[in-house]
């Protein structure tokens, strides 16, 4: 078998809620899993969401100095996409919803075959909370990212919360917990391993 | 103010996957909360749906043996229900949603007014899990429960759950955590109180 | 008994991605909902949420400009909120997910009695896409809004979504579908109720 | 390319609540799927879940004639996994949740590089219901699924949900929806493609 994982790339969006330069648990664990990357091979970066002006919309350019369309082309430029966000309430961050509104416009997006721009594109998932909430923050994440067209690999998601109704922030948990940092192992391995499949071969055109 | 809260009634229902006598997490905490109940003098009992022959459906009788049509009369009964469910992949565990499925039959069954026999009664919220899931377990709940005439207090969930990725029952967990003890005193001080109130004042009919 | 619903107020917050004057569906059903209290005396109004500068955050006031300060102060002062927010791939809209996050500050904040300032004030929600996830969205926005302390009277959503798969909007759905007009009557009736009863006989504080 | 999909096999769990004879939407649904498969030259079957004694719990045999360990075998020798579910109040059927805590138990159950047995099988999902609750039901599903070790292919969900508060069936709407036939060609021709590439090149072990 070939190295299919060499030459690929990713990108890593962090959902967090504030602009830099303030502290972000989502940031950690989004450059914890690019460093996994990197160890298999596959480069890329860690972008902050919020520090850019991404606007509300479901279009590919909401234009008036949106920055979507150069977050959107570093997400068609990548073969990795990897959504980090922090839990609120339970549920995802309103930014890795507004980012997810934003890919929406990828479903009338296609190539001279009529497959998606995003088909043969993997994504996973990264979310860190204080407590609660993380396994249905990837469920939502997993059925978007593959609605508009990304392919989700085995156990696609990394994830770390405290006990109930506690108020500890990932980032302030010292050592990276053992748990998380295996889930983060299998979340790059099976995404570079998929991803390099899919560009070897992707799926097919309907006729 | 009278004292609202006298003669009302609550049921729990447990819904471990376990029939009896195996222990329960959920049993446990179906427990306290009718003993909370009871320190404000609402009456009740907790009851393990699956030590009971209760079918998949969406009838109010599925007949042939069905146990569904008792333990329907002591939801009508109560003033009160709270269920109490497991977390099994983050998610509302089976029996619960066979339970909700029967209740969804409730929505054919009106009183002379046009009203549903649930109008006017209360639902809480018990989750426990060995970690994450609890908001969405009962966001769930809330929703199926709100949608077939149950009305919710505010704050109607007590939980716990462990940290990301653990293994601790919630029976096995010593002392009581504090966390929970005071969700469960929130929810049965709420529950009360306001199934006091709609049995004094029912929703008002429609013209 | 006496009126209880009189001189009870309701917001109504529009959660489209679209700023004024774009036509919405959001706007359209929260207008009708405000219609349908009026009938019943509960006075109010419906704001677009996106019409205001409201930041991403979890505190009270993210400072700088922020709008959040002001629709607060209007949540605060009604006894009924009613949220209303499209769907957008199932799922509730980044821009109701920003408005909870913002009300996730409230756990914060208490009166004397250690009671919330949301204790005692009751939430509907509203909602409308062109196909599919209604009963999702209420579930997400019921539990959130029931954690940060509003009450949730029995069916408490009204909504409108096409068949699978459709495309055309509640805006440009005539006349109103009958069965969604229908659920906004019992949203409304029961909501007016609930908020009278509450306000007359709030939750007690705990010890 | 070779014809990766040659050889490969499909089981599709229909979990519907209603035991045979009785027809099923489901069921319907779950037989178009399969013969969308048969056109790629995927082989398989639509198995009725509750016409087999299947129990509740989250081990692979519950004993005493639970007939899960049969239809384990089935998931275990096929490529591909469809479930496919009706929708009742909004959420995944009982039955559905039921096969999932069932396969949880694959998570304990590894081959000799410490793989889970699902690793890759590829899995995808059917929905019906008179209307609303598809995308949060695949989102129920995609993520539990992929947790237990199965790769989820891009759009692999095909569904049919009538117009809000309605109330027709699948199994009467005639002829079948375009709609829900084109999702189901998509969804069959990424599973068989992706399953394909699993099987000629499976995820590799951890260190």
């Amino acid at each position: 078998m070939p190295d299919m994982t060499r030459d690929l790339s990713c990108l890593v969006l962090s959902c967090t809620l504030k602009p830099s330069p303030a502290e972000s648990s989502s940031d950690l664990l989004g450059s914890q899993v690019l460093a996994a990357f990197g160890e298999l091979g596959v480069t890329g970066s860690v972008e902050r969401v919020v520090d850019h002006d991404v606007r509300f919309g479901v279009s590919t350019d909401e234009g008036d100095g949106d920055a979507w369309p150069t977050l959107r082309q570093r997400v068609l430029d990548a073969d990795i996409l990897v959504l980090v966000t922090p839990i609120w309430m339970g549920q995802p961050a309103s930014v890795a919803k507004m980012v997810l509104e934003r890919l929406d416009a990828e479903l009338s997006e296609t190539d001279d075959d009529g497959r998606l721009l995003t088909f043969g594109k993997v994504a996973a998932v990264g979310v860190v909370g204080n407590e609660d909430g993380a396994h249905h923050v990837s469920a939502e994440l997993f059925q978007a990212l593959d609605d508009v067209g990304f392919t989700i690999p085995a156990q696609a998601v990394t994830y770390w919360v405290g006990e109930a109704m506690q108020t500890v922030d990932y980032k302030d948990v010292s050592p990276t917990p053992e748990k998380t940092a295996g889930a983060t192992q299998v979340l790059t391995r099976h995404a570079a391993h998929l991803a390099g499949l899919l560009k070897a071969s992707p799926y097919p055109a309907g006729d």
